[in-house]
């Protein structure tokens, strides 16, 4: 195999940006320090920061006028990368230049960029990013906070009406902040025109909360201790009318608002979309977590022995047991996939947000599939990090060997920046609205044919008929099941028919909801929304076996290639798997088939297990990334150590002898 | 439904001592600091101990003649209920008493108990349990510590010969520890009669390390960051021959070997085997963390609002959605499965230990079963607090919500006291060996028989005749194919038949196994380690659907037994529908009745949706013992609260009209 290529491959189009970043995480003033309290984990990440900020590591995205790189994707690739340093220090600079410094570039214009963007970029000006409130944090059109336009004296008055709407989880509220984009419903001339961004002073330079400002801690948090999340309340806090960040709508001196957006839930929508680059990044650091995690226990469980083997005086090498194979190879096949999906996201979000590709309908495609992928990387992340801790045992459960404290800090990945149920919802519902598509346009009778059509190609597939015609061929063939399951044009049917069918399902079961009453609707919608997540998933995952598969084509060296396709094979074939009941009974599968699945993703495991360290060598994380101490080759050296004493021993003729050996003889004789 | 009647068959046999636990676990200066450093944190912990060894709180498991309690039964059920005081006092007590007490009692004799057991009692000697090395955690028979019988002095020297052979992961081994058991190989006259326990004195009253120990701090760790884990070694370290704990094997003053037990493999695995408890007090306190999160997400669940409903002006309630629904019914019918099978289990151990039912059989079963049971309960409870913490959304990431630093300190009871997956290879192991007992004495030709009996009716079930059976029966009949599933004897059918098949079919691929060559053979059987591994899984979750059902027998109020039989089938088909491929291509379900198992669980859960608070009412925690803050009633208070405001900001006439509704209007138009 080619490990360089593959590794430059799995880089991707802002590689040397990776690599630059990943120098800086590989420096040491920039670690995590696990012994610390998190007090002073708080003050160590803003002093990390601040070296971030000395260096310009952070202003890729910012506009070249102000200081910037005006290069959105490789600020994102860069980031993606600090993770391997300590989560903190990358969720604290993704709250100070990702969300405070995004939003003043996204949703402000020149004036405020020229005023306040400089002392982001230098950390000058720490701010906190006020958007989630205690009582609405997925529901972001509904949130409590006011901010009232009051013409006399042309400023807004921020304010809390309730304890339901303090702000909340914001990292830099606790501390460092000294300034905050708040999001309230902005109310002008007696009119509610829906939430919109304020730039609101929170603290004096010496760190003293400005008057009708309060702040609590959030305290200790189940990971990522270094950055000090906290509440924040606004008391009839007035700022000039200025700070509103008024790209998608503005109030003039006299009170008038006005929007090139007409309709006030787009321009809602267009706002939040600017914010999708915390989605991209999070499906790109939770897979580069997961990457560190599997390449640590892969290392360790190539050295690791345990139980004698066949082999007189030898263990067995933990990677040879069939388990060991079967819990992280599947892992390591969805991460590889993971990566090829997160740069063709990253590509998408690059030519959006540099402008090159923003169209409306680009952008609509680049959220739903920001909120299709985050969902898959981050929860993924939170599993493999699990398997490979309890996958090294004791070991796996000390911080010196990384994997536990990044699973406490990736844990909240599964819920900020969109909720991953809610954005799997999401794209559901779009699914939903692309095939309610095909039939605009059609009369009753054309839509009707159609629909008759699906439920007619539904029974059809349901009745076995399909599935029997499988079985009469296969008979005692699985040699032609198995070449069956490794075509990839069957893999594509059978995960892409999933989708459609379960759409079209839904769809077919919702089809009258708009007839209904109200609350009616919600209900029948309701009895579906556990299927609509699950195609939802379906589709993330349809998504990610293509940009594996489209990777393939990439690959020069064949050998590569051949291990890589069957890398490829085992991630469609797990999938297969996990969905196989669904196959089944549907009758897409026929049940001797469906009986080789796991056998066929047993073979496979097997065969890629003498490649199993190429392929996390390909990751291309080194020592100063990784930073786990059984994942030295300690582990080897003590077990070369323990076998040597052995060996000292025997030839010694000094070796006492084994009860237990001679108890075994006696008794067969 | 009668929560308190409920609540009492949840506690069981031993309810008066779990309840009295409960009341320590209530007090706040037994209590969890989490923003105290782990140095800080640890000292703290040994403090905590002395509070409950001065109340005499953890004698129970003691001899009488010493001052203990003699009810063994009793004993688990109190540590059990710890957990929610700090999983670290849990686990140091478990260390303490759990561990080095009862090495002392089970494997010494009366002459050790006299002499350690008060100190133990009182804490006045702490101690480490040393048995894991670094190199040797599951495959203890291997460890490399010796413990050479020295005749000249009538002493044993304890020595670790190499790197890898240091004790690892001790609590009470960094620092408080002042003696240690001792697991190594025990040499006398040449002879290596393989693992025995020594008790070996580590440190002086002011806590100096004895002449020839080294000992290591492990550090931070994952969790339980209270406990002092640490590594010990020893150069040659010299003990009285008296400290050897002499039960199950003693040597002589002149050296002399001599033990009850003859066969040197079962002599080891009868002393391990003394040391069950661990694994059964891990099931009980698995189980009451996951009940825990249960409670107080459940709590939130029913109190928090997202997005709007079909009322005008209210939100809806999070466990309204069917999605909240699903995900967190299910665990809540786990829970209550793993309570009642944990009461077998308790039974089972007490009986044993006790005395009064303390057979070789009966030994034999309890192992395997708590062999079977603590990797349900201990990874079930890891899923149960993930999805707890993600379904309290940002607030479940607060310390303040328990819920993640519980998952944190649980993380590890996955892979302490036997690694799931190995103890679950020694259940399936078991199946393999009950199994082919059922061919002893038969002859050839009667065995042949037998097995193609089996071989036949597999290929009948697989053939799908049963199934095109089925089909035919329900065609367009659902309510038919419900009432089947909703039949204990079809659940029970399923499952079990499920655990027979998957054993004779892995028996019938291994049958030749013993005429292969050694490498060969352990070949062959690592080709069927995954499988054998689920069909333990398969086994364990039999037998939590059968304490399940036993105890919907001892339930009298009608209403509390019909929600209770929901909820037994709740569980039942929650395994039918995780396995359902398997039930599928193997026959046992057809199609129809398949595609309707996933949609009897969604209608099962709605139905016992109104049920769900009093579901984890009955689990018995208060406040004291909870200690969320979202789970006191806070998030009600705060919604009451906005609702209010809003209704007297909509009654006063000066609420700002919106402009997103005025817009729809206009669009309607």
């Amino acid at each position: 195999m080619e490990v360089a290529e593959l590794g430059e491959q799995l880089l991707g189009a802002w590689g040397e940006y990776r690599k630059r970043s990943r120098k800086n995480a590989s420096r040491p003033e920039l670690h995590r320090d696990d012994t610390l309290p998190y007090t002073e984990h708080r003050e160590r990440i803003l002093e990390q920061l601040h070296l971030l900020a000395e260096e310009g590591a952070t202003n890729l995205a910012f506009p070249k006028r102000v200081g910037g790189g005006d290069n959105p994707g490789a600020n994102i690739a860069a980031f993606e990368e600090l993770v391997l340093a300590d989560p903190s220090l990358q969720i604290k600079a993704g709250v100070q230049w990702g969300l405070f410094g995004s939003a003043i570039t996204q949703l402000g214009t020149e004036e405020h960029h020229d005023k306040w963007l400089p002392d982001v970029m230098s950390l000058k000006l720490p701010g906190a990013f006020a958007m989630t409130e205690q009582t609405h944090g997925s529901d972001v059109a509904s949130i409590g906070t006011t901010a009232t336009y009051d013409g006399d004296t042309q400023e807004w008055v921020i304010n809390t009406p309730f304890r339901g709407a303090w702000k909340d989880y914001l990292g830099n509220a606790a501390l460092h902040g000294k300034a905050a984009v708040v999001f309230a419903q902005l109310i002008t001339q007696g009119m509610n025109h829906g939430v919109h961004a304020f730039f609101v002073p929170i603290r004096t330079d010496d760190g003293e909360l400005l008057p009708g400002v309060q702040s609590e801690d959030d305290g200790v948090k189940g990971g990522l201790n270094g950055v000090d999340n906290g509440r924040l309340a606004f008391d009839y806090v007035r700022i000039p009318r200025t700070n509103l960040l008024n790209r998608y709508g503005d109030v003039a001196e006299d009170g008038a608002y006005s929007s090139p957006i007409e309709n006030p839930a787009r321009r809602f929508f267009t706002m939040l979309g600017t914010l999708v680059q915390g989605r991209v990044s999070l499906d790109g650091a939770s897979t580069n977590a997961a990457k560190a995690a599997l390449a640590i226990a892969v290392r360790y469980g190539n050295e690791r022995r345990q139980f004698n083997s066949a082999t007189p005086g030898e263990e067995t090498v933990l990677l040879d047991y069939q388990l060991h194979q079967r819990r992280l190879l599947p892992h390591i096949a969805t991460v590889y996939a993971q990566s090829f999906a997160h740069e063709t996201l990253l590509k998408q979000f690059h030519g959006v947000f540099s402008g090159e590709l923003d169209t409306p309908e680009n952008r609509e495609d680049l959220e739903t599939l920001a909120a299709a992928l985050k969902p898959m990387s981050t929860w993924k992340a939170l599993d493999v990090l699990q398997e490979c801790r309890e996958a090294c045992g004791g070991a796996g459960f000390l911080a010196e060997n990384r994997i536990p404290l990044l699973r406490h800090d990736l844990d909240v990945y599964a819920t900020f920046e969109g909720d991953n149920h809610i954005l799997l919802q999401l794209v559901g519902k779009r699914l939903l609205a692309d095939y309610a598509k095909q039939f605009k346009g059609l009369d009753q009778r054309q839509m009707a044919g159609k629909i008759a059509g699906q439920v007619a190609s539904r029974i059809y597939s349901g009745s076995g008929l399909r599935r029997v015609g499988q079985t009469i061929i296969d008979f005692g063939q699985p040699a032609r099941s198995v070449g069956w399951l490794r075509n990839p044009a069957t893999q594509h049917e059978l995960l892409s028919g999933r989708v459609e069918t379960m759409i079209a399902d839904i769809a077919g079961a919702l089809r009258n909801a708009s007839k209904l009453p109200k609350a009616e609707a919600a209900a029948l919608f309701n009895e579906h929304q556990h299927e609509l997540i699950e195609a939802a998933r379906a589709h993330a995952e349809l998504l990610q076996w293509e940009a594996f598969s489209d990777a393939l084509e990439d690959i020069r060296d064949i050998p590569t290639k051949r291990v890589l396709t069957w890398l490829r094979d085992l991630f469609g074939l797990s999938l297969i798997e996990q969905h196989l009941a669904w196959y089944l009974y549907t009758g897409r599968i026929s049940p001797q088939r469906g009986a080789l699945v796991g056998k066929y993703v047993n073979r496979l495991v097997a065969r890629l297990r003498t490649h199993v360290q190429d392929l996390v060598d390909a990751f291309g994380y080194d020592d100063p990334l990784l930073r786990a101490k059984i994942a030295t080759g300690a582990e080897a050296e003590r077990q070369a150590e323990s076998r040597e004493y052995y060996r000292v021993l025997r030839e010694s003729g000094e070796a006492p002898r084994s009860e237990h050996e001679e108890f075994k003889k006696r008794r067969k004789r």
